[in-house]
């Protein structure tokens, strides 16, 4: 097949969006990127995985990226300023991105990927939600030594975070319906049932 | 079939959402309510068409609202005092859609019917949007004496009136992923196909 499909998910913290792109990915035989993306992005910069760990899917911080410039303008760190700054990181991965979307059919999991490769007419953007008292089941399932609370609370923090990583690089709004073209609530077909339904529109839509 | 079923359908202007619950209604031998709700409302309440229509999926007027309670205190048109106020309606129109869904399957357009029916089990809630330069063409075709500009600003002032009711009588966010259980760009699959897929949904989730 020449022609490479790119399908990208957005997701709720706890809602199964991860579950569903590894499975959509090995039912339809794509490439399946994640974390994967940080390795990638490391590799191709020559920079140390832990420098993008660290800014992965974080919104840019004002002050560290001041301090870098700063250190920049005084003649420090003045080959990496740049690219040590979340800025630089976003710009690095994007590259990464766009390089893994001309090569191979895949699925790929958060980091803006959706708005990245938004003028590729062959990549469809996802969004999984679900009901909360599923998430906080999956939570637990994930983190038995955590309360209920507590899971709530480490919900409400990541998507809070992934929001505001989203819409600070995107034009965008996170978990907004008009910015992905498919949003789902996960808990209506259960995650196998989900993928079924994802499958079908990316099979009518490209004609697989 | 015993089990009564209920689509509801929020949409941006233009998106074709009105297109899409009218097709799928008909697709599946269910009811179609959009407009015909006020008329509806205003017969099982005894009140004229008019007053509902005025008050159409418009945020609640808190100066009327003041007024007609102000009146009410007053002594003056105690009677209908709290039916006046957009509450009031919101409440009757509400009652309108519960005994509805109750008699028979039908899609629902607008009026917050998703958030209305939110303990009914089986009732999917779908959200409809577009990409812009499809949803001018729409608003154009339908009135074609007005310019692209104008056609811009209808589509976001009715948008944003529609996202006021929403918001105001609903603890959810109008166009918000996680309000509904599906949003779709309709322009993936074309209004037709848009249909089929939702369809799609709708069978396998109730085994019809």
């Amino acid at each position: 097949m020449d022609r490479k499909i790119v399908l990208t998910i957005g997701r709720q913290f706890g809602s199964g969006g991860r579950d569903i792109g590894q499975r959509l990915a090995a039912s339809l035989g794509f490439g399946y990127y994640d974390k994967e993306l940080v390795t990638m992005a490391a590799k191709e910069s020559g920079l140390c995985p832990e420098v993008f760990e660290n800014a992965d899917e974080k919104a840019s911080d004002g002050l560290a990226h001041a301090f870098t410039m700063g250190l920049s303008y005084m003649g420090m760190f003045t080959p990496h300023a740049d690219i040590l700054s979340n800025e630089g990181l976003f710009k690095i991965q994007s590259d990464t991105i766009r390089n893994l979307a001309e090569k191979e059919s895949c699925v790929i999991v958060g980091r803006c990927a959706d708005y990245i490769l938004r003028d590729n007419p062959d990549c469809l953007s996802f969004f999984i939600h679900n009901n909360t008292e599923v998430r906080v089941q999956r939570v637990l399932e994930m983190h038995p030594e955590i309360t209920v609370e507590q899971a709530k609370d480490f919900m409400a923090k990541t998507d809070k975070s992934r929001a505001a990583y989203y819409n600070y690089y995107t034009n965008k709004t996170w978990g907004n319906a008009a910015s992905y073209h498919l949003s789902i609530n996960a808990s209506v077909l259960g995650i196998d049932g989900t993928v079924k339904y994802i499958q079908h529109l990316v099979k009518t839509k490209f004609e697989l």
